[in-house]
C-alpha cells in the first residue's frame, strides 16, 4: 500500500485548531488526504493558523455526513482508541498498525479513524473498524490530544513506509473486500437473521456486534463476501 | 537511566499553547520534568488549557536564564533539530536516541532540548549538545510543531523504557562526565589555546566548534575530563 492511499478520518471534531494541527502533522509525514466526518466546527482562520503552511491538506479535505460513507471504498479501516474495550477487538500497537497497512497491495485504500475530543468514537462507528490501534501511554493520563495521536501514528507510517511488499501478490478474487462490500454483507446478514427469527428484533445488537467482530477480524476477501452473500440468499429462498 | 531522569528543555518558546501541549504530551508518556530556558511568553491560562489536566508538569516546571545552566548536571544532552547542519553532528533517529538514553546508568541525568518555534537553537546552544536527534519527515515540509516533536520523542522514550540496562555496569571513574564538567574543560581548553597563540583571539570560534564536536561526540568520562584538564594545566605551566 502506498502512503497516498491512507486517509486520516476525523469524526465529529469540535476544535478547529485540532484539525489544523492534524493537517500539519500529516503533511510533515507525507500524508495528504484528510477526511472530516460531521465536523462540529468551522474550518477557517484558526485551523489554517495551526496548519502552519499545510494549507493544501486543508484545502483538499473531504467531508462526509457519516463514517460509513467516508470509508466505503477502504479495504482496511483502523480505529484509534485510548481505551480498552470490554469486548476484545484485535488491538495493534502503532508499529504493528504500520506493518499491517504496508502489507496491503498498492491499489488498496485504508483509513485511520480518530474520534471526538471528549467522547471518542461511538459504538456504531467502532463497529466499522476491523482493527483498533492503541498508542501506549501512561495509564494514569492516557488521553492524547487528537492531533498528537495523529502525529504519532503518521510518524509510524512515515518511518515504516519502505517496508517491502508481501512476497506473493494476491489473485484478484483474493483481494480484500471494501468496507462498502462488507457492510452490504452485514446488512444482508442482519436481514436474513431477523427473517429467520434468530435475532430478537427488539435486541438484535449484541449478537450482530459479535458477528461483526468475527467477520471483521477475519479480513474478508471480495470472493468470500460473495460466497457468504450467496449463502444467505440461498438459505432465504429455501425457507 | 530512568524515565524520571530525563528532562524536556524548551528554549525561548514564544507560544504558551506550545508549552501546555508539551506538558500534556510529556505526561501522556510518563515524563514529568519540564525545564524552560528564557521563555518568551507567560505560562498562564492558555498554557493550562492546552495542558488539559497535566497541571502538575506545568506547576513543577523549572526556569533558567541559559541552556548552559539548565543542563549543567546532565551527563547526556541531546538537541532536537529538523535541519541537517553544515558541520556534521552525530545524528540519531528517535529510536536510536531512546536506546542511547536508556543505556545510561540509572543515576545519570539527561536533557532533550527543543529550540524556538521560528529559529530553533542558536549555534551556541547547539554546541552544548553532544548529539542531535532528527525526526524523519517529508523533506518538503519538515518543520514539526515543537509540542508535536516532543510528543513523538516522548512516545519513543515511553515505548523503549523497558530496554534492559547495559550488561556490565561502569566503574565510578568511567561514569560519563556532566555537562558542567565538560564545559569547565572547554573553558580551560579555550584559555589554554588562546594563551598558547594557537587560537586567533579575533576568530576563535571555528576551531573551538570543531574541538567541541570532537570531544562531545566521544562522550567523555569524568576520569578523562580530569586527565585532559590535568594535561592542559601541565602544558600551561611549562611554557
Amino acid at each position: 500500500m502506498k502512503l497516498q492511499n491512507i486517509r486520516i478520518v476525523m469524526v465529529g471534531t469540535t476544535h478547529p485548531g485540532n484539525v489544523g494541527a492534524a493537517a500539519r502533522a500529516m503533511h510533515n509525514m507525507g500524508i495528504g488526504r484528510l477526511t472530516l466526518v460531521d465536523p462540529q466546527c468551522p474550518i477557517g482562520e484558526l485551523a489554517y493558523a495551526r496548519a502552519s503552511g499545510a494549507n493544501a491538506v486543508l484545502d483538499n479535505r473531504e467531508t462526509f455526513v457519516s463514517l460509513r460513507s467516508a470509508v466505503a471504498d477502504c479495504q482496511l479501516v483502523i480505529g484509534s482508541t485510548a481505551r480498552r474495550r470490554s469486548l476484545a477487538w484485535p488491538e495493534l500497537d502503532p508499529a504493528e498498525m504500520a506493518e499491517k497497512l504496508f502489507a496491503l497491495e498498492d491499489d488498496c485504500h485504508a483509513a485511520l479513524v480518530f474520534g471526538r475530543e471528549h467522547s471518542g468514537l461511538s459504538n456504531e462507528e467502532l463497529q466499522l473498524c476491523s482493527q483498533m490501534v492503541c498508542i501506549p501511554t501512561n495509564p494514569d493520563f492516557s488521553s492524547l490530544n487528537v492531533a498528537s495521536a495523529i502525529q504519532v501514528l503518521c510518524y509510524e507510517l512515515f518511518r515504516h513506509q519502505h517496508t517491502p511488499a508481501p512476497a506473493s501478490p494476491r489473485a484478484a478474487e483474493d483481494m480484500p473486500a471494501s468496507s462498502a462490500e462488507i457492510e452490504g454483507f452485514f446488512d444482508h446478514l442482519q436481514q436474513s437473521l431477523e427473517q429467520s427469527g434468530f435475532l430478537d428484533p427488539a435486541q438484535p445488537r449484541l449478537v450482530m456486534q459479535r458477528l461483526r467482530r468475527l467477520y471483521l477480524r477475519s479480513e474478508l476477501t471480495r470472493n468470500e463476501v460473495n460466497i457468504l452473500r450467496g449463502m444467505l440468499s440461498a438459505m432465504g429462498k429455501t425457507r
